[in-house]
């Protein structure tokens, strides 16, 4: 047997795709010596080269590859650290390789999940879908950091054709992130996350565009102070990114965003009903708000 | 002339009606030496009497008035520190106490100016609106300190019996405090207020209830992270003030969610226009996206 070749059972070559944020955090978190890791080496491609030479230098992976056939070539687990859109174009360049005898687990850490893993079984892959919730306040490897995932919910969701030893290598780099895997079906997946993460986006930036169509906007954007900040910080991130996961998730983002209208129906209809008698407008609309917060305290 | 009626020309013997965060930090920041004051004394009354009550005991009044017939009685310049609905009982009730010979000058400061500049002009008062845009995070007299209203806006509205004195005292109140005064016309605030604040916190109570009474929420609740906290911390606010301000900006409200409305059905249109081509509902959203950003970033 060659040297290089012997490794401990159960340790995986990693290979990851991208290497932004989140795949440059990937590599450092598995390298920290933080959590107790089972990979046991790491190439990586990305399109630009930029991340994994800087990452290769750094000692943070054990090879910046030429291609992404390069860097695949051998790997146990192949991480599609890339957003939606462009992970739907990995998953059809990867099914096009030839796959080997390694038989490789692949997953992805994008943040919609039905669209990704529906491609994966339509290419017979053997794939997890992965989403690690942590930040997107910034982007690219220069600000990836081993600890991002610490903590923090790791969304796995398997394809048709995953088998056991996928979902266990799934786990495995969740763990060796120090993040928490939790395993939920796609559908399910996408459902919440439209809910609790891209209807938020969607707003945010519709309530600019809403304000900022109108007339007197040079004057209201003096008065902006903390409340607009907040509830419009979400429209503040990369706008490729946000594109790409709405677009992916478009069909429950729709009924999110359905949902929200019927809302803001009834706030019209409290808020009209009484034109005469604020105080009962009021009162109706206090039933709102006190709802609204009680919702919020029920997850603190 | 009875020993301590003498004072400069032009210094205001102040009453503040209500004694919470805002009425509170007015006593502090006219004490605080921090900015040349034009206040000669301070009388202040709240319904409970606990805030007068305390800031008599720190030296921030002079005077803990028994009744609000007793704090007005002498003052130049009358205070109404209360939410909007309080406001609108307030100008009831100080109009039918006799004015006495010193004609006083009356300024509020609640968050909405249309309903309240409307009914002083209904019932004859001097009146000038007054709206100082400082926090809303805490309330009450604990809470008050003297630079809550440094460097900030400081929105004026004169009603229609305003007398030059009226708008003079106004200003001085706004000086004594750090603030910055504004002229603006009470219409016209109103409805930028309700495009940077009231409408933020409709859409953030709009979109807690959007989301807590869907089935799958037990789940969602689990995976809400930073993005769901900045969304939806308008909802955590104190309820009775919101409704109360969204109540008495109820027309300019509803036009701002109506606006809103289209810009969400917008958003559906673009989301289901091509379902079996992401990429291209991607490129769509990313032009509201950054048309969102875009509005953003000329704030900054």
């Amino acid at each position: 047997m060659p040297a290089g070749s012997t490794r401990p059972t159960g340790r995986l070559r990693l290979a990851i795709i991208g290497l932004g944020l989140i795949g440059g955090s990937i590599a450092r978190a598995t390298r920290s010596g933080r959590w107790p890791t089972s990979i046991h080496s790491i190439s990586a491609w990305s399109p630009t080269g930029a991340g994994p030479a800087a990452a290769h230098a750094e000692g943070m992976i054990d090879r910046a590859a030429g291609s992404l056939a390069a860097a695949i070539d051998g790997a146990d687990l192949i991480v599609l650290a890339a957003d939606p859109l462009a992970c739907l174009g990995l998953l059809d360049a990867v099914a096009g390789l030839p796959a080997g005898d390694a038989r490789p687990t692949i997953t992805d850490v994008a943040s919609t999940k039905a669209a990704i893993v529906e491609r994966a079984d339509l290419l017979e892959l053997h794939f997890v879908g992965g989403h690690p919730m942590a930040g997107l306040e910034t982007s690219g490897y220069a600000h990836s950091h081993a600890g991002l995932f610490e903590g923090r919910p790791w969304l796995l969701s398997p394809g048709h054709l995953a088998r056991p030893i996928d979902l266990e290598r799934s786990e495995q780099l969740a763990a060796a992130c120090g993040a928490e895997p939790h395993w939920l079906d796609a559908a399910a997946h996408d459902r919440a996350v439209a809910a609790i993460s891209h209807l938020p986006l969607v707003i945010a930036a519709a309530l600019v565009q809403a304000v900022s169509d109108a007339d007197d906007w040079p004057l209201a954007r003096t008065l902006a102070a903390g409340g607009w900040g907040s509830a419009t910080r979400l429209a503040r991130g990369d706008v490729a990114m946000g594109a790409g996961i709405a677009a992916t998730n478009a069909p429950e983002l729709a009924r999110r965003i359905r949902a929200l209208a019927g809302q803001l129906e009834e706030w019209l209809a409290d808020l009209e009903s009484t034109p005469a008698d604020p105080a009962a407008t009021a009162d109706r609309l206090a039933i709102r708000l006190r709802a609204a917060r009680a919702g919020l305290e029920a997850l603190d």
